[in-house]
């Protein structure tokens, strides 16, 4: 697997994807089972081997609404585990059989205590999906004011 | 100006603070004025010294969606000035005159190159900062959400 294929190691040098690379962990994933629920603390962060990841949101008592569906080796979620307070800010379930590699969090912070260049491209790389991810949300957030506007008018 | 008041110099040392206080400029902000658009080129991080900036997203037309109004010293925006492809991603008005501190982006970076430490501490606060965004804005689309499904329910 090409670990640097995941966004978070996006221009890491080989030395550094072998030294992400010997912290991870094969973990099975079945069918329908949660992964993580929001709200949970968040101690690892996950990538795709094989299967597929569906991300959701909890809206009313059981209801949920779906944040974003995986399925590309590599792609990668959990990434409250890399921040304050550590908590799971939705919930991954598993939508088709498979496995993912597991990263500890204190694992990747001893790796970074070490190395601070890692740190910051891993910093940096997180901060640019959390901007495309609030652009995206505040785009969707525009639609709803667009169409309430329209009803008021 | 105590400039690691900004929750993005959080965390940094006496000697960093020293650094980034080295490459600020003043800039004077008239009240109505706009200090940047959403859309243009983000070349400079901004932190306010005195007065009042509110920050909006445009809507429909002239319309405009307020996202926040900053009024303490040290608070920053224009964040998007750090992260690829800089392009400021709402608009930065100013409500009250007053003055503001200026970072040029290639500045800081050319703090960073040599200090990844500083790069580091950084993006983990922005990081930080663009996932509770992130959280906050998801909860307002929550709502939408359940006021449509109450009004259909």
């Amino acid at each position: 697997m090409n670990l640097c294929a995941c966004f978070l190691f996006d221009g890491l040098d080989e030395a550094r994807c072998g030294h992400v690379r010997g912290i991870v962990s094969p973990v099975a994933m079945a069918a329908g089972h949660y992964i993580f629920q929001e709200g949970e603390p968040a101690g690892r962060l996950y990538l795709i081997e094989e299967g597929q990841v569906e991300l959701t949101t909890r809206l009313n008592g059981p209801f949920e609404l779906p944040v974003a569906m995986l399925k590309s080796q590599a792609d990668c979620f959990g990434t409250s585990s890399l921040l304050p307070p550590f908590i799971y800010s939705i919930s991954a379930k598993c939508a088709a059989a498979g496995s993912l590699y597991a990263i500890e969090r204190t694992e990747l912070f001893a790796l970074i205590d070490k190395d601070p260049q890692l740190g910051y491209l891993i910093m940096k790389n997180l901060s640019q999906h959390l901007l495309s991810r609030l652009r995206e949300v505040r785009q969707e957030l525009k639609i709803h004011f667009r169409n309430l506007y329209k009803s008021v008018h």
